[in-house]
Parts: C-alpha cells; sequence; structure tokens
C-alpha cells in the first residue's frame, strides 16, 4: 500500500479535489459519521497555531479518532533537519529519527513549519515538510509550509463554491496588503491555485517588487487554463485591483526576492501602507458585491477596515467553518474510511 | 434558540443553582453517564490552570465529549481585545475574530484571563470574558476573570451543602491572608456570594485597605437577606475573625482601591504577614470543628499552616474534587442532554 | 484495595513483568481492544518529552481512556517541592496539593522529573516522584526520573525478546557515548537492570569516572546471578567493548561522582569523545550481527554514526514502538481491565 501525502493542493488530480469538495459537503450537511475510529492524528507545530489546531482536532474527536499536539522546543525536542549532522549543538532529535517513531505512533503526521532557510531557494524546497513525508512511513498533510497551506486551499475553494456558485468565468482578485511583518507565501499562492483550478479568472495585485515566486505564476497561469479561466495580472494599483471582483481575496505577504534581508524587505514594505482593504475598494467590486475573503488571523484596519470585515460582504468566518469541514473529508480520504 | 453563558454565578436564578447542584450530587453518586457526545469545549487560557484545565478536560472526557486547551499567545497567536485598534503592533489576532471562529468549531469556550488593565474601573468589566461573550455565538464559560469565578464558586456550594448539611444560619467567614503577591478579588467575592445565597451568616475579615469592591459587597448582603441569612463585617483582627466560624474560607486578594499602584500595595500589604489560618485561631471556630477551605493553590505557611492543611478540619480537597461535579452538571446544563 | 504504582521495574517481580511483556506482545498482534473506558492518565511533564508523551497518549486513546498533559511551570503552576517549606517564593503549588487533587480527578499518575538537586546523594532519591507517590491515592508511573525509566525499560526488554529470541547467556553490551551535556543515568541503569533480568551476560563500557552508582551496579549484578545471567564489567576501552555482544545499547550518561560540579564534570567528559558506536565497531559484534539500541533521543554522529543508525542492526524505532506496546500492557494492569 502506498501512503498518500497532502503537501499541496496541486499534487491532487482536480477529479480527487472536486471529489474532496462533495465530501465536504456531505459532512457539513451531517451526513458523515464515525470513519476514523482508533485513528491518531500526530499534529507537529513548529510555529504557532489557532485555526489549524483547533480544527483538526475537533475533525478527529468527531469522526471518533485523536489528535496529539507536539510542539518541538517546547514541550518535546528542538529538531535537527540538517542530513547528516554531527549533533553536537542545541538539537536534540533528528527529524529523521521523529519522523520514523511517529510513524510507528499514529496514523498521519500534521507538520507545520514556517520558512526557517536563510536563502529562498532553500526556503522553497520544504525542507523540514518534505523530510517529514520522506522518513515518515505513514501520510503527511502540510498544516502550512513556506510555499503552500493545501488546507486553507480546500476550504478556500469549498467557500468559493457556496458563495459563488458556479466559479467558471467569475473574477477572482487576490490583493496584497501591508502587514508588520514579512509573511509566507504559502496562503496567497494556495490560494490562486484554488482558484485557479475553479476556473476563475485570475488577478494578482502586489506592490512592485511583490510578486510571488515565478514557478508559482506560472503554475498559476497554467492552472488556470487547463481550468478554462484566465491569468490577468494587474501592477501596483490597490485601487484597480478589486475592479469588477467577484471575490477579493486579502492577503500580506514578503518579498521573495528580498528573503533573508529583513531590514531591505522593510524598507520596500513600508512605502505601501496603503494597500488595505477599505469600504470604498469594495464599493468596486461587480455591483458592490464581491465576497471577502482572508484565511485569518487578519490585522484589523491594517490589512482590513472593521467596516468590511464586519459587514455583509466578509465570508472569513465562514472559510474558516470551512477549514472543520474540508479537512473532516481530507482525513476520512487519507487514513479513515473512504481511504 | 438563546445561548445560555455562565459568566457569574448571580446571573442565574437561585432555582437553577440549586438544580445544578442537584444534578452535580447526582452525577458525583455516578448516577449520570453520557450525555456529551460530540461535543467540543475550547478552553482559552491567557492565564495559567491546573484544577480548572484538568477538571473540565476530564468532565468533558468522561461524558464522551472533547476539550480542546489553547494558550493565546504560547500554541496560538497573541489576542487583541481592543475595539477599533489599528493592529500594527504584536498582537496578531482580535478578540472579535477568534471568539467568531471558536463559536464554528467548537461547541461552548472556557475563558480564563486575569486583570490586564491598569484601572480598576476597566478591569472590573471583564473585558476579556465580556468580549468573547458577546461576539462567540456559543456558550461561554467563566473559568476565571477580574471579578468572578463562578466555577470554583459552584465547587465552593457544593462544599458547603455536603459537609454542613443545612447551611441556613450557619457562619461563613472568609478570611483575608497575606501572599506574595496582589490577588485578584474573583475567588472571594465568587466565594461569599456562593454563601450568601446558601442563606448563610457572612462574615469578612480583612485588613484596613482590603474591602472588597463596594458593588460586590452590597451584592453580597442583599443575596444574603435574600436568602434569610445576615451579613456582619469585621474590621482588622484575624484573631476575632475565626471566633464561632462554621466555615472558614482562606483566600489572599489584593487591594481594590490600589489596583495598578503595585508598589503602594505590597507596602500596605507588607505589613500583614500575620493574617495566615493557624492552629489557635482554627481552635476558636465552633467547637474547634470549622471546615477549612481555600480554591487552591495555596501557599502552605504563608496562607494556611501545614498542621491546618494536613489535619482533619481541613476539606480543600473534596472541594477540588467537587469542582469536576459541578462542572459536569454544568456542561450537560450548557451543552448537553440535560440542556 | 492498595494501589499499585511503577516507579521501577525491580520493584516488581519477574513472574510480574513477564505477564506484562507476555500482555504487551499480545497488545502488539492486535488481541485485545478496550479496557481503559472512562479511565484518565494525568501526565506531569516537568521535563520535555515526544516519546513518553506521544506513546502514552496513544495508548490511552487505543483502549477508550484518555490522557492530559501537564507542564508545571508552562501552563500550569509551578511546584514546590520541600516538604515544610514556608510558600513566600516563586512556587505556587505544594506538590502534595497537587498529587492529592490529581488523585481526585485522574485513575492515574505519570510524572516525568529530572534530577535538580544540587547533591546526587538527595537526587538519587528521586523526591519529586516519590512525593506524588506517596500523596497521590491513584498508582503513579514513573514516566523518567533521576535513577529510573522503567517504561523505557520495558521496552528494552520486549525489543530484546523479539530480536533475540532466548535471552538467557546471550552477551548485551551497554557502552557509554559522548554527548555535549551530562545527562541522567536512569536509562542506562534501567537498560541493563531489564537485560540483566532477562539472564544476559551484561558488560558496561565507560571511560573512567562514569561508574554508574554503586548501588545499581551492584543490583544488576545480583539480578543478572538470580536470573542465570553473568556480570563482565570492561574499563575504559570502546573498542573492546563491542566485541562479541549480541547487543549493544549505546547511551550516554553524566558522572555521578562529578554529580553538581557541571565545569570538572565537562572537562572529565571533553577527553571521551571517541566513544562512538562507528560501523568498525559494530563489526567487532558477534558475527557483526548485534542489535544496536537506544532509547532515543539520539545524537547522531556523535553517540552513533548515521550508517549503524540507518543500517540493518538498528533496532532503535523498533525499540521506539514497543514503547506503545508495553505501555497500553502497563496501563491496562495498573488501572484497566487486566488490574
Amino acid at each position: 500500500m502506498i501512503k498518500r501525502d497532502f503537501l499541496a493542493l496541486e499534487d491532487w488530480s482536480r477529479d480527487e479535489v472536486d471529489e474532496l469538495l462533495s465530501l465536504a459537503a456531505r459532512v457539513k450537511r451531517g451526513e458523515i459519521g464515525g470513519g476514523l475510529e482508533k485513528k491518531v492524528l500526530a499534529m507537529i507545530f513548529m510555529d504557532p497555531s489557532l485555526r489549524t489546531r483547533t480544527s483538526f482536532e475537533t475533525a478527529m474527536f468527531l469522526h471518533g479518532g485523536h489528535a496529539i499536539v507536539l510542539e518541538p522546543g517546547k514541550g518535546s525536542w528542538a529538531l535537527e533537519t540538517e542530513p547528516g549532522a554531527v549533533m553536537d549543538g542545541d538539537t536534540v532529535e533528528h527529524i529523521v529519527d521523529a519522523a520514523r517513531v511517529l510513524g510507528r505512533y499514529a496514523d498521519a503526521l500534521g507538520v507545520r513549519s514556517f520558512p526557517r532557510a536563510a536563502d529562498w531557494a532553500v526556503a522553497r524546497e520544504d525542507p523540514v515538510l518534505r523530510s517529514f513525508a520522506k522518513y515518515c512511513e505513514k501520510p503527511v498533510i502540510n498544516f502550512e509550509s513556506a510555499r503552500r497551506h493545501p488546507c486553507q486551499a480546500l476550504a478556500d475553494a469549498m467557500t468559493l463554491r457556496e458563495k459563488l456558485g458556479q466559479t467558471e468565468g467569475k473574477r477572482f482578485v487576490l490583493t496584497w496588503a501591508w502587514h508588520p511583518k514579512a509573511l509566507p507565501t504559502a496562503v496567497p499562492a494556495s490560494a490562486a491555485l484554488a482558484a485557479a483550478g475553479l476556473g476563475m479568472e485570475i488577478v494578482i495585485a502586489r506592490p512592485p517588487g511583490y510578486e510571488l515566486d515565478p514557478e508559482d505564476t506560472a503554475l498559476i497561469r497554467r492552472l488556470a487554463q487547463q481550468s478554462g479561466g484566465e491569468f490577468v495580472h494587474i501592477i501596483d494599483d490597490p485601487d484597480e485591483a478589486t475592479v469588477g471582483a467577484d471575490a477579493v481575496y486579502v492577503k500580506s505577504w514578503g518579498s521573495v526576492k528580498l528573503y533573508g534581508k529583513p531590514g531591505e524587505e522593510a524598507a520596500l514594505r513600508a512605502g505601501f501602507r496603503d494597500w488595505r482593504l477599505t469600504p470604498a475598494r469594495l464599493r468596486s467590486t461587480r455591483g458592490g458585491k464581491a465576497i471577502v475573503m482572508h484565511c485569518l488571523p487578519v490585522r484589523r484596519n491594517v490589512e482590513i477596515d472593521d467596516a468590511v470585515l464586519d459587514g455583509p460582504n466578509s465570508v472569513v468566518v465562514d472559510q474558516a467553518e470551512n477549514r472543520l469541514h474540508t479537512e473532516r473529508a481530507l482525513l476520512l480520504k487519507v487514513i479513515g474510511r473512504e481511504s
């Protein structure tokens, strides 16, 4: 039997993703009980989490399983990730051994590890996540890495379908927002990939210097074309970005080009504090009716104004709720009754 | 359906509290199984906990449910509590969004948040707890706030009934104790309110400057009168405090008047190190037989002497055990089969 | 009914240990379901853990029970361990009260506490563990103390039996390894005691100054003799240590003689960096076929070379897996259906 990891949405075929979304819809309607009895999910958080942790722990429980929270470096050991390392420093366990051992206790592993490498060329390979997937004999689920957040992307796709009905040809705008920190590109890339897979017209709005990784952009373009969607790249103007949108996905991310140069990155970013979703910009969407999405946590009045977040266009809480339903479906497929 | 929060004991009617206590007694006798199947309690600890955490986690499990432990700022995000805040600082998620999202995953929220405001006028409004209650669509249980600890109060009431039988007219002495820190007044106020609701004669002993919040004192007096009890306020003398008591509840708390002035408060407190329950003072109770109560954790030989804590009068461990039984009853009422 | 603690393997009779190992084998074959319904294990980690935590949490769940993770000083209160302490300092709860209260909520306690005392004469008495066992009315399981790690020893015994078949007369080599820190002697002492109980020929190899506690050495010798085994003590040479071995157990530990003198200990240790299990040394074992054991976490290329750990002789992952099966058996015996 070959184990099935879930490291990126695009690793699964469109049919498989469709099947997951259908199953998630049935789960949400309360049609599926049980299916994870005696199953254990070990969740490894190398970075903090609220939604991912709570939704997966709830998902396992609701179907009869159990999730374990591990925080290396806090309640458990600090992990070494370098192959061949002579471990005479601070790390007390190699990821190779942790992955192998956890694979004996648990039925699947969830791993959250944000970029740690000094160099984007290294970080973009998601070394921690890939090591867990390589050395653990059980399925590994990406709980957010440097490049991908496929569990968020699944919830995003479910939300787009729920709120827009037919998604084909509708306009999905991913718009950058200012944020006090340089965040990973995992969520914006994954959200755009999800929308592309739904055949939407994709717009990416960001200030100069904040292009996504070129490979990700190319993949978004390719997926959009394959799904009958389209790709339009708007540069430089947050006021134009939202015009005619059916869905506005607000997200901040750091400059990939200036990765590893925090001083320069912050200086560049400082010029773009105006990139924020305001009520005025929301009115420019198709009929002023676009749904407003964000993966949360959101910096209120920095990324999105209170009036927008608390208004009728915002679907951010439904989007967060859909994390639970899509994850229940995912777990049932990967280690449960539907596998 | 209107959700039912449990923020303070006095928010529930005397009949409702009586019903909770009866249900808790049945739970303790092992008469109630199940009732929380598929239910999830999200527990948010902004301050540490041993009893609350362990008893609620056990309570959920014993009836088929599951409790999730969240510690904002540690394993999950630091929460912003200010309405309308421009979140460009350290907090990464607003309590409004956390409350809304958790309400989608969990069936109830438990929230522990000790006072953080610089000013008692603000702290006494329990802004964190009240925000969760306001923005979460599911019931919120107070796991101890600046002003109230109703779960402790329920266990206190159960213990008083168990140990004293008829409580009406018996003398309940709440006596202040010295402690190296200025603690919240939630426990002493809640304990006195619970005893007042049981029709007891209430005595509060504390050094000058350590009066409870005047509104709380007035409420204790009113509740005692309504329940056929009485209110006697003794000032200034730990040796007189315990005379004739049926129950002595020892607890330290900080000066409300000097709230936000830690230097002055510590200086005032320094003069009262003698406020400690000793064997001699215990002998002054009714027949030397008063039960000794404390919510724990207790500073041994600082608040209460070892000889008292380890002696036959102490009911502190039974009191802690009753946390479990009353919480099982509470959960069954709020989100379970008895709701 | 007398509660049954599990503080050291040698506290249980050979027959009882044999029974545990047989039950563990049946558990591993999937022959035993349920047996811990409505049971709660409170796990107190005063030091970090990956395997112990994950395996016990999984063990409880797989049989219908629930494990609670408590980390005093982190999510819960810092514990005082000194009897009679006047608690006006940093510790907020005495171990006496924590033990009593947890005994009311949980059916058993697991306690991990590495040595904290300044003096080995005190540390070797395992004061934290012993206090929990003394004051808690429910069974206490040692999750690793200064002197013993009996849960690891059980898994070691199971692994030796699985891999070697008949263990009697086979050569078990416990060999010291260099490590950047001075670690407790709990694992090496417990492993050697387990092997001695299986009637093996025991060899302990360590540099001068790294003798185990003399009482432990005497006990290993006595147990070996009682079980029809033998005790050979080799001094000073890591190349000779492994010659003719059937099982090589690699482990680092700090000098008991220099306990409490970290500077002197580190200086002595510095001379022994060559104590490491290399492929060459492995080839000197019986037919080059000895199994290689380690309790994990292991410092790769410091205690054991990658080529050994990732080669066919290594059983460290099976050994870690056996933690789960032996702990399931232990829990069934101590608080479950087999008790």
